[in-house]
């Protein structure tokens, strides 16, 4: 099987002689060397010459330098001028741009838009804050915001490099939800500052997203956050990805006629994220969990050294069992992975309960190989858009957003992220729901209104 | 003459029958009450009544009512249902919105826009972080920050209820130069607290432009900002007034035929602006000055308790005269007013030199009504659109971040800021060149590009 990948994609521009039959020749090459042949175009056409880009996958740079070379050996008449990584090109200039949603082409639209028509909506906001919502962008408007200590699996690389991720943030929440989203990288990994920061600019927006900012000062500064502003807080690497998961289990729990109130799930990884999954199961009725990092299980003699493990060791594993994770998974139903590549085995999924559910999420490079889990599991779900069953937050922000804003909410509750679970698995239709089907697509149109209807109703509810 | 505006524009709607002349009767009825009226548009028919919708600009908010009043007397078969306000229509849901440079259609753009193909572009830019340029937003972008504590002539309004103007401005920066500006409204008036929390958000802008900040704190908060950024900072109410100022002065000095080191001014307000206008001019060959604030005229023994005030006393007023505003208006070339409405009265304008030459700029009311000052002066410019040679920061802060985008300037120097007002200036050709005409129409498609391309031959010779 090919393992190339769309990340990698390529565009190679190649002159040849007319004669040296590069339409074939050229395609062959690169299927011979690996790579996955997308698009051919001929570019010029002169009597004795074409110019021909040929766009393809590659697995890695390594690859596509390969895949180039064997282009270039496959006839003395073929000229490599240019690779051009299409991903990068993608990239040139950033991702988003602001645009204007008033019309601004006569000095009646200018006296309206700017002064000194304006001054009157400043005044009206001055009487009345609460009107900034009405006459200002804040209704719609979300900051992305990350101090680039975590930035996906890679890190902590800074506010510049995190950029790219938190611009692609703003595009989904666009994409799938049409609310503005503006990428906020800050120059500082103080917890303090990092509070205060997003205290100042919180006037302009309705809402605040945190993003891969690292454990443990992703807790104290969602919570001091939430408790300080009116607008609503969301860590999505906790509360984003514990929404998909719970979404996914309920489908998975279907699938296997289990109840979530007797299933007894192991987790792996006691970091934000899986904090943040055991919450809201609690919520949804599961009673028996243990909780493993590096250390071992969690147990009443486990370091407590913040809030968020406090509440892990108080809530899991309430027999205090103190082996290993090999006994521990032993007739477990479900293992939930977010922690490190490789950390458990076949051996270990083998000895699991009838109809195990294993949910390996580590990106990129799962908890045990899917191929592997599938052997013995029922249902396997990772991180990885190239396997079934892909837990992807994508799912949950760009609604759960669209829902909030539209309530006008100032407290994100776990009620609203439970209701948010519950509409995304919902639209997995039941004569859809199959082993390799318990979360619906990211293209599903159907999701996003879903959440934010869900959210809207439990929100004005109350 | 009616003193209307489009910036208190409002639709009335009005039920009639069909036989009480409606389209007559009502245009009839605004402009007996002063409006003037701007669209008429009939939006529903039946055969017994009809609704019409009535647009008409008005003085305020008590002339709407008065007008909506005169419809409704005018015919006992007129039934007014709303009055809408246009400005207010225009503000709805806020001016801005974010868009998405690139398409996210199938999974292969997302693969790329989002992970896992974004992981490339962020260990490029933490391998060199000068690729954020070139792979992220900062490159087009620009922060508009404000505290709110000098909103337009309004006052301390604070962060909310300045949103309306840095929403506004965005849309400028957009409309006539192509540069994505967000607002960014600060809950803090603190100096060290708005230094530090633009300090935090830079990693994701090319530039920042401070706005209605008041003085003194807007000196020292854009000396801080100037001195620890590595992208350009810019007081637009200073220095965005200032080059405007000087571009519409050296084409006023053309007419009148006078040269700038010989020109003597006379300038009323010793604020941010005042100060930044006096330092281009002196810059661009000034010699005689005078400044007047509350208190008389700034001498050796004025108060001088900030940098720039000090900058002040030592550059005007050599002779260190401390007489009053009326012995200094006498033989004077020009008055720039950065100040208060009515400071100066006719016989001060009639006392001034041959061929005197008025900025008047406080704005809504300038320091002299601009008809009694066109009695005596040769030119007179003002901050209002409805006279003529507006000095409006608009000619010069779009074209001005554009070019030092483009250069990828971290320091905005003095000489910039003078490239900027003689090429605005240059804008009025010599055949369109008049007392009425000094500044080219904010309109005018060559002013940006002129401005960005002489901000960046300088930016880039060096």
């Amino acid at each position: 099987m090919s393992d190339t990948s769309p990340g990698y994609g390529i565009t190679i521009r190649v002159e040849a002689t007319t004669t040296s039959s590069p339409t074939s020749l050229i395609p062959a090459a690169i299927v011979a060397a690996g790579g996955t042949l997308t698009a051919l175009d001929v570019v010029e056409s002169h009597h004795d010459r074409v110019v021909v880009d040929v766009t393809c996958d590659t697995r890695d740079a390594d690859h596509a330098e390969e895949i180039a070379a064997a282009i270039s050996a496959a006839s003395p008449n073929f000229n490599v001028k240019k690779v051009s990584d299409r991903t990068f090109l993608m990239h040139l200039g950033g991702k988003l741009e602001v645009a204007s949603k008033v019309p601004l082409k006569t000095r009646d639209d200018l006296s309206r838009a700017y002064t000194p028509g304006v001054a009157r909506i400043c005044l009206a906001i001055a009487a009345d804050k609460s009107d900034a919502r009405r006459l200002t962008i804040k209704r719609n408007t979300v900051a992305v915001v990350s101090d680039g200590s975590a930035i996906l699996g890679l890190g902590n690389l800074g506010p510049y490099a995190a950029m790219p991720v938190m611009e692609g943030k703003a595009v989904l929440f666009k994409r799938f939800a049409n609310v503005d989203a503006w990428p906020i990288c800050l120059d500082s990994q103080d917890t303090e500052e990092i509070i205060r920061a997003v205290q100042l600019i919180a006037p302009g927006f309705g809402g605040i997203n945190l993003e891969d900012i690292s454990a443990p000062r992703c807790f104290e500064i969602e919570a001091r956050l939430k408790e300080s502003l009116d607008i609503p807080v969301f860590h999505d690497d906790q509360h984003g990805t514990a929404i998909v998961v719970l979404a996914g289990l309920l489908n998975a729990l279907r699938i296997v006629k289990k109840e979530m109130s007797e299933v007894r799930i192991v987790m792996m990884g006691a970091g934000a994220a899986g904090n943040a999954i055991l919450r809201l199961l609690f919520l949804s009725g599961l009673k028996h969990a243990s909780v493993f990092d590096s250390k071992g299980i969690l147990h009443n003699e486990s370091k407590a050294d913040n809030e968020m493990r406090r509440w892990l060791i108080s809530n899991t594993n309430v027999e205090n069992k103190t082996h290993s994770i090999t006994e521990e998974m032993k007739g477990a139903d479900i293992f939930i992975g977010v922690s490190a590549p490789n950390v458990i085995t076949e051996a270990h999924v083998e000895s699991m309960a009838r109809d195990a559910i294993v949910f390996a999420m580590s990106n990129p490079d799962p908890e045990i190989d899917p191929a592997l889990a599938q052997k013995h599991a029922r249902i396997v779900a990772t991180g990885r858009s190239d396997y079934p069953n892909q837990i992807n937050n994508v799912l949950a922000f760009p609604g759960l957003f669209r829902g909030l804003l539209d309530a006008g909410v100032s407290k994100i509750t776990d009620e609203m992220l439970v209701a948010a679970a519950r509409a995304i698995s919902e639209c997995v239709k039941p004569d859809q729901l199959n082993e390799n089907f318990i979360v619906p697509s990211v293209f599903d149109p159907a999701v996003s209104p879903s959440v934010s209807n869900a959210v809207y109703k439990i929100a004005t509810e109350k």
